[in-house]
């Protein structure tokens, strides 16, 4: 086992955000589910876009958007996702290498344009995804950077890859080559919806193979089907190595075979726009865990990355979170 | 002479905008004129989007930000700008349509993709812009609605037309659609160095066929080659109807043949960005105008537009201007 040149390499949906403001009424009339993210095809892209207001675009995807706080943090990033050469698929790349993150954008091998979320912003801060995956969702075991994984301490993948079969598979090997090298594989569940439709998958994944997983209470409930957030985290216990649960305005839960800690949220004067929450939390805690932190203070960083981000609109910081964190 | 259907129509460079932050260091070591526009090419294009930090992308050109300031003020707007149709021409598209301006993209008939504006914001709010122009700067007679023009209350131009042969073809038809039509043409000078590169044409036009004329102080003073703002206001007093020149944070002077009009700034706690400040003082003059308000209440209006756009990133209202003139 040589030493890491990365922190954390993740992997997943590259998309670049379409973020607009509409109020409840406008979920309703579209029949979106709030605060979740729903996959949807070319036509209900066209028709939505054409629905929204001007809209402002921006990079993110989910282990995109957390690669970018961990270099945004001090520490080494690498992110595979695939993209077009076409605009959109240039915005991403550029907002990728800009903060140093090491980016493979995979073969662009189809027609498909750059994928594209429709985030729709709720006055209550909430935000409801609508995700045209476009040619991201081809990523394939060919796109993966055999390399690059083997070279980062840990693997982190996002829960939306498994919509996908190719995807799915791409998450498994790129598994096998992080175990295989002797590094760590995270997960982030991303949603409850998507743990509904893939929870057996999800179930087998965490016990056989994710040594550090991230989830809300509302995926770790679905995760195991039950109703308690208590009985959840018993299962958990025997089944990971390190949970990482976030609560909301609560804060975190820090769950371990020994121990479930408690870690307040950093306090936010404003919440305006909740996208990229979970996924800078996520980066926060992976930033301390590279660098040697003890659990309760990743979670503490992971609440200062996410703090950060729900204080303005848009899923990546916009100031120096190593300032914020020092 | 028919009654209008519309209340303005502009003609401009259609540009989406990608607005990244940076300190003074990074003006000087790649050479750009504080708070100046800039032409560039495509080598220099691909360079300076390397070197600029993490980007939002959002549309912007200087008189489609007017028009969408006048629908956003309960106006009827229409705009001709050339787009192709790429992502970033579907942006610009979308977010025109979507606040109600009837937009006229004109033919897609090269290989060059939609024009862009790298803008560096600076911590002092001022914004430093470099123009690509791509598809936009073919703008040409054939791609003029004459309907639409026709239609409308004040015709609307951007000085920046000029810079290239074909869009100034296309500004003199124009403006001979609109008189013939009895219609008003209005230009903004758009930017000292523009003023310096054309100054005899803009001269000449500003005698001959421009009715109501936007211009700061730089501009001003540039166009007729003095360093007294006073002498040139005194000279634009027999060139043209009426001229509302921007002052900054002092406000604005309506100038007519009979008089001159000082109407002070709307307050603004913390200006961010002052890109589009231009843009929306106009958009609220022009919109006052057509509804028959007095010089120094159009002032007025443009100001409070103006203040709204200034106060946050990017160059076009974030909320309903309506709401806020009411």
């Amino acid at each position: 086992m040589t030493v890491p040149e990365l922190d954390v390499v993740g992997i997943g949906n590259a998309l670049v955000d379409v973020i607009a403001h509409a109020d409840d009424e406008f979920l309703d009339r579209h029949a979106l589910v709030k605060g979740a993210m729903s996959l949807i095809e070319t036509d209900r892209a066209v028709d939505l876009y054409r629905a929204i207001s001007p809209a402002v675009e921006m990079s993110g995807g989910s282990a995109a958007n957390t690669m970018v706080g961990i270099a945004s943090l001090g520490g080494r990033a690498g992110y595979v996702g695939k993209v077009r050469r076409d605009d959109l698929g240039n915005v991403f790349s550029h907002d990728m290498t800009a903060v140093g993150v090491r980016f493979r954008g995979g073969t662009p091998d189809a027609e498909l344009g750059t994928g594209r979320c429709i985030i729709v912003v709720t006055p209550d801060a909430e935000r409801t995804m609508n995700t045209y995956l476009g040619i991201s969702s081809l990523l394939s075991v060919d796109d993966l950077d055999e390399e690059l994984i083997a070279d980062a301490s840990v693997l982190y993948m996002e829960g939306y890859l498994f919509d996908r079969d190719a995807a799915k598979q791409a998450f498994r090997k790129a598994a096998e080559i992080a175990h295989a090298n002797g590094r760590k594989v995270s997960l982030t569940l991303s949603d409850s919806f998507c743990v509904d439709r893939h929870r057996e998958d999800f179930v087998a994944l965490v016990r056989d193979d994710v040594d550090i997983l991230f989830g809300n209470e509302d995926e770790i409930v679905s995760l195991y089907e039950t109703d308690s957030l208590d009985d959840a985290i018993e299962t958990l216990r025997d089944q990971c190595e390190i949970s990482a649960i976030t609560a909301g305005a609560t804060g975190s839960y820090v769950v371990t075979t020994d121990d479930v800690v408690t870690v307040a949220a950093e306090p936010v004067t404003k919440v305006l726009d909740t996208t990229g929450a979970g996924d800078l939390y996520a980066a926060g805690f992976l930033y301390g865990l590279t660098r040697g932190d003890s659990l309760p203070r990743c979670a503490e960083i992971g609440g200062i990355a996410a703090a950060e981000v729900i204080s303005h609109v848009g899923p990546r910081p916009l100031v120096s979170l190593r300032t914020l964190v020092a």
